[in-house]
């Protein structure tokens, strides 16, 4: 019984490297996650590494996300660009557009949208670029088969808003991230920002099992992710969890 | 009685330069043509400028076009890449779909497909490369209210192969560039490749009056384009013209 | 007597629009001007049109300066990025360090720095930044025949700072945007902000007259910039002054 | 006695991914090579990664070497692009210049040269573009302490053009990638392409046996490259080899 209540998704992002290396790392990852937050050529990513992925997760049965970012190829989207609203807005439709007229050939579907480095935690905290961000996936639903989810920080300015406009969103926690007593994340590259792996998996019961979560996010880009993904589904399903997409 | 056989399209490239200065020509040459061909971001444009010129093209009662490009930016699109056909379709599709989406926010719809640049003359004699173009603009057809037209070069092998994949394809000449005698360009580069204001003036109604045209295409980044695209349709009108989108 | 004191510079950007059509607008201005601030890849220009601006600079004898960059293709140099003092001083190193490079190929040589659009606004008013791009200017000095100058706005933290550093900086003004009453322009998109023809012409005299410039900057990007820069090195030879390079 | 002859130097490509997890992978496989190709902004990296790189590079006493490549930060510099050998030549005097710029304000200098990716092999082949890249070599000599020179194929038209250029050579050989009995490579994508740890550890050492290449390269973009790099130094100097840069 309670089965839905054990359910949890992780997820990964994918998509960000050139070439058959960086899809074989995306398929390796894959293994172990159940959504892939695929780069939409706007921080990262082009046609090619878009329909491979996209191939990739219908094949292995993943939920295929828009990682939507500022135009900023040059910063990989880390930069935190000041952008118009409304420029914003646009620049989020076109990159789930461009992402689901590619899923769509590949034979699948964008089922959610998560804002990707520096646009991340800007939404999160600013309630002017979270509402650019919202009406974009809002407006998206249409050109699919189903309203399109938001992935976004537990406790955000980005996540609350989201219930006014109308999209469906859902709290993530990151299982490799040191949080302080507060919630929130140890800022990167301060000591003990990221966990060892063991670390990590425990971190990621503990979230998962708070109920706060329908998502743990783990990076990819770090050496050992595929691994880590594969043992931190492991962990999960050991501890009586299902691994399952939220959108 | 037979006006439409006295209809006829001018277009024009629109959305290649940054910012007011860049937007403000676009705006100036929109004056004379009745359609825009919109850079979709491979080879130039971003969501400033796509959103910015669709909203001119609405409010100016034009039809807008996607500018479809190799993704070549750093080459303006210009530079004959080698592409698979494969990625080639799927960069086609997602140039017609981050337009579409974001013409839909102003107000309006992409109505048809234009390649551009090294594309434009790669899809026109290869076989390979045009059924990649026409395969993109066919799949497009079911986000838009309408299925998308192709404009194409007259004779080429895109126009030719079009009908076969249920694209409605739709031929242009250039006003401004000097015809050899066997219906082909003179080369760029080459002495008098480039008309003179008068003398394309003249050559666009021999085009015009020749029926072999719906659309005729001026070049925008030539000093004086937006003048010399009023003064045409004022030739043409004079003439006996109706300048009328294609699309 | 006293020639040299009715001496002044006129500059104008070049380089930012690829191919024939952008080399051919940029020959037409050098006409008037005896300075070129040339992108270096950073915000515009590749070493196609770096090359060609610096053989058409050598073939006119003007003046070659590094018109550097926060790294920003995406944004043309416009959007105020925030970057690490030490790097901005290597990006702007290795601006100077390629045109630098590629001026001598074509028989030329950089004379001067100039930042551009974000970064111009940026260290004019940030010390921080403004020390970052001073102290790739002085460092640059060695790979060259002579010491690096540097182009700012007059009065600004900018040109204060450099004396300190050992750089030879020089205050510049513009032709054809209006000033309010403390000296400070009127901000772009304000009514009024870019003067007509004729106001620039007579501002240009005014701001001569006034010693406080060494060189005149003339918008490159607007219709008729070329006629406009012939017209006012007409109107301040007829008043007087010799057009020379400050650098 | 005969030490010299049992030198063999190890390289590596750097630089190509952004942000601390590519410099941490970066100077994780400096560990075991001699050398490091550092990219320079033409198909990957930035100011930032060429400073760090720079920077780690010289603390780790490494040589530094120049990945000079068509302009396709797009394609990652895969594609064939077709450039103009004035064009060329003046794109790889750009790229040396810019690094060797940066190296420099890190406290070291640009030691050689390697092109990458499509230009690798495009210069291998074709006699015009190997002549472009050889001036632009021979021609960065005078900015640095002394002549630059070039990792080039083995048995290459670029390696045989170089001495007739004077510029000093050398033959490099691949670790991890199958050659065929003619000696040339397996092309990528065929079963076997790509050595296995074990096998690459004893071809290397039938590669430097062979005296045919002063460096052996060693991918670096396939998981666990940087454990292959130490384990291959070690095997080396296990046979007596020394591990040192050929520059």
């Amino acid at each position: 019984m309670d089965a839905p209540a054990r359910a949890i998704d992780l997820n990964a992002d994918v998509g960000e490297r050139p070439g058959d290396a960086g899809v074989a790392d995306d398929e390796a990852i894959m293994a172990g996650v159940s959504s892939v937050n695929v780069a939409c050529g706007f921080h990262a990513g082009d046609g090619e590494t878009m329909h491979r992925v996209c191939e990739a997760a219908v094949r292995h049965h993943k939920a295929i996300g828009a990682h939507v970012s500022f135009l900023d190829r040059e910063g990989f989207g880390r930069r935190d660009l000041k952008v118009e609203p409304a420029l914003l807005r646009d620049q989020v439709t076109q990159q789930i557009a461009a992402l689901q007229a590619t899923a769509v050939v590949a034979g699948g579907h964008v089922r959610y949208v998560k804002p990707h480095g520096a646009l991340y935690h800007r939404a999160s905290v600013d309630p002017v670029h979270a509402q650019a961000v919202l009406e974009a996936v809002r407006d998206a639903i249409g050109a699919t088969d189903a309203p399109l989810k938001l992935l976004a920080p537990a406790g955000s300015e980005l996540l609350q808003a989201a219930s006014a406009r109308g999209v469906d969103a859902v709290a993530e926690g990151f299982a490799d991230r040191a949080y302080r007593a507060d919630g929130t994340l140890v800022p990167r590259g301060q000591e003990g920002a990221l966990l060892a792996p063991e670390a990590a998996l425990t971190q990621a019961l503990t979230l998962a099992d708070s109920g706060r979560y329908r998502s743990l996010c783990l990076h990819s880009d770090t050496p050992g992710a595929a691994a880590l993904a594969v043992a931190l589904r492991d962990r999960l399903i050991g501890a009586g969890y299902e691994i399952r997409p939220f959108a």
